[in-house]
């Protein structure tokens, strides 16, 4: 390349993605400058409109009417009926891209021309991006928004013709007849279950025996018998081995007692959590300092990275990868890219997160596990005692128990 | 009546009713004393677990199936059925009967017989019962727990055999053809739509034009276009005559624009509202004061009645007609009864009513009647506008929207 083509731009403020957090930044920052520029790399559209919450709880509504074809009868209401997978699924699109995804690029359309830019970005030194083939860009301050992609292990290398992730799951054309999900975490067990109500042969396949976003060992234990009864889950173990041939794609699972089970699937949903895209922003180049685990290190209440002028936001920080997270962070990272080098703190929401499987699944505020060193008392309420509950619950869901865990 | 078989009984404390705030008095005031008796007449079992919240959530769950059936297509799943009116009453009996009541029924079991008495009490004179025809109750406080009864208006004496209420409704062993709902509160509206969902052709007739829980007038008005678009409503005139043929029960409704329309019902659920018991009480041989339009002059933050050593508890008050504030109410009174003469003053929880229709309403906090003369800030949050909302309804009530009113 002739590196005499190459155009550099000097702005201030650098945003890297133009995502939930990376939107909710530039929000903050246009407003108090024209020094800025948004950098996308790939279609614009957020995780949670294109891949992530909105898409799954279409997909779920789906399942959901289809479920109650089943449970009908129990409350004297005969029904029958069949899913189209084909209908269902450009209903999910139709749904997302001309609410969710277009509603974003609605947004995004009205951002002046010169404070984006398309293409990837990555470090060339301290200060300095390359953002794809032509174009340099020099700035002040950076905000890190680049998201996350899909964790997809080597050992699916011989069926990723046949591997599905959160970010392919809803292009499919038509519904699987079969599927193994890899993963327990909330995407696999959303999706799992959606897939299994719609008549999908569905496998479950954990890794360490529990739902690892439930801490207390009692509510991982009975989160997971009675997601058992409807799921065919195998909570622990891994996955050794697979291939293709000419029935699909073959998944061959060693549990953690030893046992293998080896099944075929037309699908493979790798479902085994999601990883930052900062590994790819060419970090050697800045001054951010990493953790041992290689996590970028930087303050929750500020989103600042190791004292530098980068900020990181949303699920690039890998943090707390929830949509309202996101949004927070990318207005954290704003206000102190603004204010900087002052710091200005920000309290972060309690915790909270839902996994719209059924039953629903809340963890609000604290986690046993942060505080099970601590002295504190746990309340026990069961759904089971609530009378609003017996009402319009069918008579498989009675046995449901959580517990209110409080400091 | 030969007056010397007259059983006399003399108490510390006589709790005038068994249900929801009854029992909460009971269970404060016998922890305190062995003097007290709790006086039911008819059979046990709350207003809320016999007639009230209970059994119309069982109800509306089966509606609900029912209706999943005509908005499942748009969601790419295929559905066909049948409504059986038996099984969907039958199975709404067997839940009630088995969970709600019968919870109920266990918890009076256990309480000792001398406590209990059954039969209808009236005052026959200051701290003086009558209780049925063979008992007298001399005792020094007094909690008046006697519930309330459907109000049902002269004008439905002609077609009497075909009244409902829901005292009754819930009774049917099949669901009716056609049924004429008279009333827009919450439970003509909960009912009338789940009967509708039901098959059965209903007609809900008002009489104010509003739903009068919603106080402001945009809402009062949305709603009412809302439900308006699946169900048959008359939302302002009045019941001007009935007659009952062998069509069945003849209602003839003035409009209050002066049209009228007549109409033919298998059946007409009377739901105007429900009125304190109190009035069968003897009050007359007491110190209570009423107001002109006939209620109990009490102090809500005590329940005491008129510095009287009577207390008033649960729909009998009239005051906020809703399970958790009864059950509030019986031990607030329990409270002040034990602590007499000196008040114990409790202050009130936040108002809170919801409506089970589709879409829910809900009224939390103080309303706009009670906060327009003051300076008020309205927001206004529509439904449509919130992605999960849009990701899980269909798209017949995207339409929706609620104003939140705030202080």
């Amino acid at each position: 390349m002739n590196e005499s083509n190459v155009k550099t731009m000097d702005v201030e403020y650098a945003i890297i993605g133009a995502g939930t957090s990376g939107l909710g930044a530039y929000s903050k920052i246009s407003r108090k400058t024209d020094s800025v520029v948004m950098i996308q790399d790939g279609p614009y559209g957020t995780t949670c409109a294109r891949v992530g919450c909105m898409p799954s709880k279409l997909l779920i509504t789906a399942a959901d009417y289809a479920h109650h074809l089943v449970t009908s009868d129990f409350f004297g209401v005969t029904a029958s009926g069949r899913v189209d997978g084909q209908r269902v699924l450009e209903r999910l699109r139709r749904e997302r891209d001309e609410r969710f995804v277009a509603n974003n690029l609605r947004y995004v359309d009205k951002i002046p021309a010169h404070h984006k830019l398309e293409g990837r970005a990555r470090f060339i030194g301290p200060g300095h991006l390359r953002v794809g083939e032509s174009v340099e860009v020099k700035a002040e301050k950076f905000i890190l928004a680049c998201g996350s992609r899909p964790a997809v292990s080597d050992v699916f290398e011989p069926v990723m013709g046949r591997v599905l992730t959160s970010d392919t799951v809803f292009e499919l054309k038509d519904l699987p007849r079969s599927i193994a999900v890899i993963g327990m975490g909330v995407i696999a067990l959303e999706l799992g279950q959606a897939l299994h109500r719609l008549g999908v042969e569905t496998t479950i396949y954990g890794r360490s025996g529990k739902i690892n976003a439930l801490t207390h060992p009692d509510m991982q234990q009975q989160a997971l018998d009675i997601l058992g009864t409807e799921l065919d889950i195998y909570p622990s173990g891994q996955v050794v081995n697979t291939w293709e041939d000419a029935e699909g794609a073959w998944i061959e699972f060693e549990q953690s007692n030893g046992q293998r089970v080896t099944k075929v699937f037309d699908r493979v949903l790798v479902a085994t959590g999601r990883v930052s895209n900062v590994d790819r922003l060419g970090m050697e180049h800045t001054d951010v300092e990493f953790t041992e685990a290689g996590k970028v290190i930087f303050d929750p209440q500020t989103m600042l990275c190791s004292d530098t002028p980068i900020f990181i936001a949303g699920d690039a920080a890998e943090y707390l990868p929830v949509w309202h997270e996101a949004f927070d962070e990318g207005r954290i990272a704003a206000d102190n890219a603004l204010n900087y080098p002052d710091p200005v703190p920000v309290d972060r929401r309690p915790p909270l997160m839902v996994f719209f499987t059924d039953p629903q699944i809340a963890i609000i505020g604290q986690s046993f596990r942060e505080l099970q060193d601590q002295e504190i008392i746990i309340g026990d309420l069961p759904f089971t005692s609530l009378g609003m509950w017996f009402g319009t619950r069918s008579k498989d869901a009675f046995k449901s128990t959580w517990r209110r865990e409080l400091a």
